[in-house]
């Protein structure tokens, strides 16, 4: 354990991206996506670190949406669980995590990790964290750790790398928006890109240094409201941390991380892991209890509790909770928002 | 009441037509299509003659198979239940019925009837079926009841109408096979064809008589097994009335019926009736809690416990049991078979 390194997971979260499997009230982080129903992406992400950081040390924001779902979570209060007012972004998110661990220690190390990503190579995650921290703890810099991409995904942002600073750690050149195929193909032939994960190294210290330099009415609001927390939320920039600090900053260093990573972003994001969770199967992605089927293929059938037949379908994505069954075309996937939007407005205990 | 009606009910089945809904053990004549989840085919066809036949004179011909949810359904054993050794279509079963009843009245109507179809006219029926017991009573002749098509339906055998013998009974001079479109198209604007139903009207003795006219072996092997139906049945001839003795006989009458029929043979059929199980929607028929949708129609949807949301999805047929999820091309209802033969096989408890 390392008494002087926190880890603070931003769980927010609309539950869109998944629906009907993820509602308001449970989105992605309280989703398991492996064999075990009970490892959600938000109790793997905290076991994680079981090995180096301290009960007392992990933090968690969240919404006031979520705080019922993150008591029941954390039923037995081991986390340090701050409520946002209102999701404001990533920026006021990180801010007010730094501000409360600056109360503890300035100097003290603050990891930013999302709560719903999925990492299945523990000990190369593990080995990267560890360079960072070595990193930030003897350096200034701002640590980002890039995924070393396995495809040429357009549905990711890209960290350009810069000069190597030493075997693993590279500055960051620049940051880039999620680019079209074309150029998606470039960035990943050329091996000089990684996809940004939103996981961040930093010093306390060091990552408010940045506020005050990149936004610095973030701390004027947040003193002219004496940090109350209630104030001074509505008023702060509502950013994200990599548009408001990340891409302007001067010093910000990469590590390379290799571990499987992906951010499941949407149901098709499934195919991409279906491998690793043994849920390939010949009519597509399935999760039932069975599954029997012909001339079926491509689909994305998430019905765990059920025999699922499949006839003459393809490329269909079907979700069965028991008590919402969604059916819809995979070229879609993006529009189920929409279908969400609709639930929310006639059904809204079902969105 | 008319004490000499006697009501014979062919409840058989092999529930692969609506699986999942519908499974060996639960066929279509246990399942509602009205918005009464507890009003069944079965329950209904029993109710539509409350008016004129009495408790003791209901006989229900049924399968092992059934025998349990047979005994379920009549809890307190109002019916009068034949239980086949094995099922061997329906010549076998009328043969058997009219045995029994010839112990108690050969001069007695017997009216055999399917479990499982639609019929919601209910007076419209009832007129009809006092017609045709009118007539029984008073002629010697076989009585089918004919639909009168609504529509180029490829799905039925027909009845081809002869001689008018009075303002509503015709001769049937023809017994046809389902037809193809065309010449389905040319029966139903010729008004000379009606749809067999395999509901039929005679007095025992003239049933029995055209038995052994036409299927004298019957007779034979019934009597040659001293009446035993365990040694009898699997010797009878395993062929349907309508090929054994309807289209031999000579005096074939039938009364054309205009009540809503449906024999609902299939998922698709449902189309037929959804406007008046009030299931039309704009993404097709669907059965739900609720339904949201976007850019979807022609579906077949029956989830009457969930909320179902369509998105880009067009011409399926979906089913949710909470056991079982279905999902099928509309284009391949026809091989639904297929897959409850797959289910059988590896599944056995799901079919």
């Amino acid at each position: 354990m390392k008494s002087n390194v926190h880890l603070v997971i931003m769980a927010g979260g609309s539950g869109t991206r998944f629906w009907p499997r993820s509602t308001s009230k449970k989105p992605k982080q309280f989703l398991s996506f492996s064999k075990n129903p009970h490892e959600t992406l938000l109790g793997k992400t905290l076991c994680r670190f079981d090995s180096f950081v301290s009960q007392e040390n992990r933090w968690v924001v969240t919404t006031e949406t979520l705080k019922e779902p993150m008591k029941e979570f954390d039923s037995e209060s081991h986390l340090k669980v701050l409520v946002e007012p209102q999701g404001r972004n990533t920026a006021p998110c990180v801010f007010w995590a730094a501000k409360e661990l600056e109360k503890i220690d300035s100097e003290a190390i603050m990891m930013v990790m999302p709560a719903d990503h999925y990492i299945p190579q523990q000990e190369d995650f593990l080995k990267t964290i560890h360079q960072a921290v070595a990193w930030a703890e003897t350096h200034d810099d701002l640590v980002t750790l890039g995924i070393q991409p396995n495809r040429p995904e357009t549905g990711y942002g890209y960290l350009k790398k810069g000069q190597p600073l030493s075997d693993d750690a590279h500055e960051v050149s620049a940051f880039v928006e999620k680019p079209n195929l074309e150029t998606a193909q470039t960035y990943y032939q050329s091996g000089e890109y990684l996809w940004n994960a939103g996981m961040f190294v930093w010093k306390v210290k060091d990552i408010l240094r940045a506020f005050d330099e990149y936004m610095p009415e973030m701390n004027e609001i947040w003193k002219s409201a004496s940090e109350d927390v209630q104030k001074a939320y509505p008023q702060l920039t509502a950013t994200s941390i990599d548009y408001g600090i990340m891409e302007k900053a001067k010093s910000v260093v990469t590590f390379p991380l290799d571990c499987g990573w992906d951010d499941l972003g949407s149901w098709t994001s499934l195919e991409n892991v279906a491998d690793a969770l043994g849920i390939q199967t010949e009519f597509g992605v399935v999760k039932s209890k069975s599954v029997v089927g012909i001339d079926s293929t491509g689909n994305i059938v998430d019905a765990p509790e059920h025999l699922v037949a499949l006839l003459g379908v393809h490329n269909l994505i079907v979700v069965d909770t028991g008590k919402t069954l969604m059916v819809a075309d995979k070229s879609k996937a993006q529009d189920i928002k929409q279908i969400v939007e609709k639930v929310k407005e006639h059904y809204p205990s079902f969105a």
